[in-house]
């Protein structure tokens, strides 16, 4: 029997756990897998007398970093503490030290994948991070691997669990969103400060990472327009329902010719769009390609045992690799120069709610001023008025980006408008 | 600039276009993956001259198979020809000349995978067939590696899209299975002889080839049990809808404990199951294990340009293994001796239609036999009678198949049945 091959942790919180239970649980697949055991030398945490959700041997446990980055036993690193700073120096130090590094976080990479990548290739060493976006959805490595020949048009997801659960309560209980938020925080989808989550920052986070795995170009987190969920109100989600959308907080990563757009949004999608379909704190992602057409992945996008599963598969991947003495190949170099799309080429429909006076000629004047910058309307509901007030909600035709925004400054001016209360783009022909 | 790494195809099918069109307009992305370019060397065909949907230098194409097999100048051996005898004897042939092979064909693979597998072994060659089963999808890749830590429990599909595209008509546009077929020959979907797509064989092979990935044994074909839906009435798909059902052709491998179950089989979905609606021609594979829980993986599961970017994504993986020297290291081992579940231990919801003479206590002694087999009813749906006749439909609580099949045996016994209609298995909380 050869011998175990030693995995050190850097943290022990949720993914670090079910890191812990896979690696005992699991141990007969790695066996089969690798020809060999594996086995967890060292783990880092801040207090070694924490209580905790499953059981260590004590003796396993330090407050060292050295402990792990410095073990000599140790050949592969993974990083599950979190936090940017203090992972970006252990995971460099890591690296410095000849050790692969496995890890989960999408802040880090998001922030420094390009810097880490560079220095895993220069010391031959593997970087990978399955479980930084979609948990435990084997989503990297379709993109990368299973679509390696093909050229990625589209990258949509929702890849945020928190907000998709928060969205599909609104959508299906008809919970407000600060009650649907609430309930998200009891049951630990979401925590006390849910700002990263519900303002889109880990959704765009995830969809840097995506965007540089699909168009192979420099993007950077500035490089996102990201807008959250907190302002969503349940009326819109509610005049979505009757039009066959479904609200949900979308992260684009589009190419057109050599330009692209990546952005974080809630948009309506039509009801027959796959990631429709997809509620509660699922994460799927759907991917266009030039040759494959549709394709999605759903899945966990968060949680101990599935993200677990996604860190070991980078482990197993690595320790394959060691043992064919094939590490540090696998990096995607940037060979594109990033050009952002304009506003004027970016096409899509759009839902738009109006709280218009009640006068003759009110419809007829929105009417008109669309007509004029050319967006048409597909889709209109008015509702019957109230105090001399009504409500119109319309979906366009597809129309850009930069044309609309121009509509929405000129609606400001109309006499009839009380105030535009909301609009929102819509995707997958509603 | 490397020489350029040459493949040889055998068969110039739809999938082989495919193959040949990638490797012209992805060129970019080719060179950019491996270093270097990628180029079909040769062709073999049955006729040079016979006109063709893809323009194709006609010096590459021959009707001899040795300028394939025995070409020194190609590496990659990709073998679209269809068919199971020349193809497996080409294969052999390949893999014995130390050629790399990549195959895109189910039947082959799942009659002769493990005799392949091991002359592959052998020889120290690549043997890759990701296009084997879910056309374009990146699935067994996402099962071998992405959940390569992982024990799946469960893998259910929709991995034909033939009766998909006929089941997706029939629900949605009340169509009989006969006008269904006939649309799907029409748009090319369905062949002059749909037999194996739609008695389910077709979706057996595919079940054969998930299974021993999934579970590490060496499942052959004669161990599925297969259904079809040449004989599926609308009513049946009507009821469904009524109770929130949705008839999917789908394929199971399911392992409980160390036995398996493999079949295929028109099932009801509850609504809510993520593969009730994947439509149309769409396959999907989802996919429940131990540690990530559910995912599922989306996608064209045909088509010239899909399965070729399937096939490519092994190419691509064959050449960079080339390239690190590392091929013929990926093989699925069996493990496991395979045992198949007993009927007594597989459990599920069942659909029932039976038609009853409408006299007083016909259902009461329809639910008494039941009580007696400790079968109970989730739900009970009783149509007006016609004729002194009516239609009861009923959907059970989980029970053993065993249990199940016992209560169909007595059932027409029974003097107030007049016949049994249909009975389908049901899957995800109806």
């Amino acid at each position: 029997m050869e011998k175990d091959v030693s995995i050190g942790l850097l943290g022990l919180g949720v993914v670090g756990s079910g890191v812990i239970k896979i690696v005992e649980d699991h141990q007969e697949e790695l066996q089969h897998q690798l020809g060999r055991g594996v086995k967890v030398e060292k783990v880092l945490v801040r207090d070694i007398e924490k209580a905790r959700q499953i059981e260590i041997d004590h003796r396993l446990l330090t407050t060292n970093c050295e402990d792990v980055l410095a073990n000599p036993d140790i050949d592969v690193v993974v990083e599950v503490m979190g936090g940017v700073e203090n992972a970006r120096k252990y995971i460099l130090e890591a690296l410095q030290a000849k050790k692969h590094v496995v890890t989960a976080n999408k802040d880090l990479i998001a922030l420094h994948g390009p810097e880490l990548e560079e220095t895993a290739r220069q010391n031959g060493c593997d970087l990978f991070y399955e479980a930084s976006v979609g948990g435990g959805i084997p989503l990297l490595r379709g993109l990368s691997d299973g679509l390696v020949s093909d050229r990625i048009q589209q990258v949509m997801g929702i890849v945020n669990g928190t907000t998709n659960y928060i969205l599909t309560k609104m959508a299906k209980e008809g919970q407000s969103y600060e009650d649907a938020l609430q309930k998200a925080q009891e049951l630990g989808f979401a925590e006390a400060d849910p700002t990263a989550d519900v303002e889109g920052l880990d959704a765009a986070r995830k969809m840097v990472i995506l965007a540089r795995l699909s168009f192979f170009t420099n993007v950077e987190l500035e490089d996102v327009e990201v807008e959250g969920i907190s302002k969503l109100s349940l009326t819109d989600i509610e005049y979505g329902k009757k039009l066959d959308l479904t609200m949900k907080l979308i992260g684009f990563a589009n190419r057109h010719n050599n330009q692209i757009e990546v952005s974080v949004q809630p948009t309506f999608l039509s009801k027959s769009h796959p990631l429709a379909s997809v509620n509660d704190e699922y994460n799927a992602v759907y991917v266009n390609g030039e040759a494959v057409g549709e394709t999605m992945f759903y899945g966990p996008g968060a949680g101990s045992l599935p993200t677990a599963t996604a860190v070991m598969s980078d482990v197993v991947e690595a320790i394959k690799n060691m043992l064919l003495g094939v590490n540090g190949k696998k990096f995607v170099k940037p060979r594109f120069e990033k050009e952002l799309t304009p506003s004027d080429k970016r096409f899509s429909q759009f839902y738009l709610r109006l709280h218009v006076k009640d006068e003759i000629g009110a419809f007829a004047s929105i009417s008109d001023l669309f007509n004029r910058l050319d967006i048409s309307f597909e889709r209109i509901l008015q509702t019957p008025s109230e105090k001399g007030f009504a409500e119109i909600i319309v979906v366009t035709h597809k129309t850009s980006l930069e044309n609309f925004q121009n509509a929405m400054k000129k609606l400001d001016e109309l006499q009839v408008i009380d105030t535009v209360e909301s609009y929102f783009r819509v995707e997958g022909d509603a």
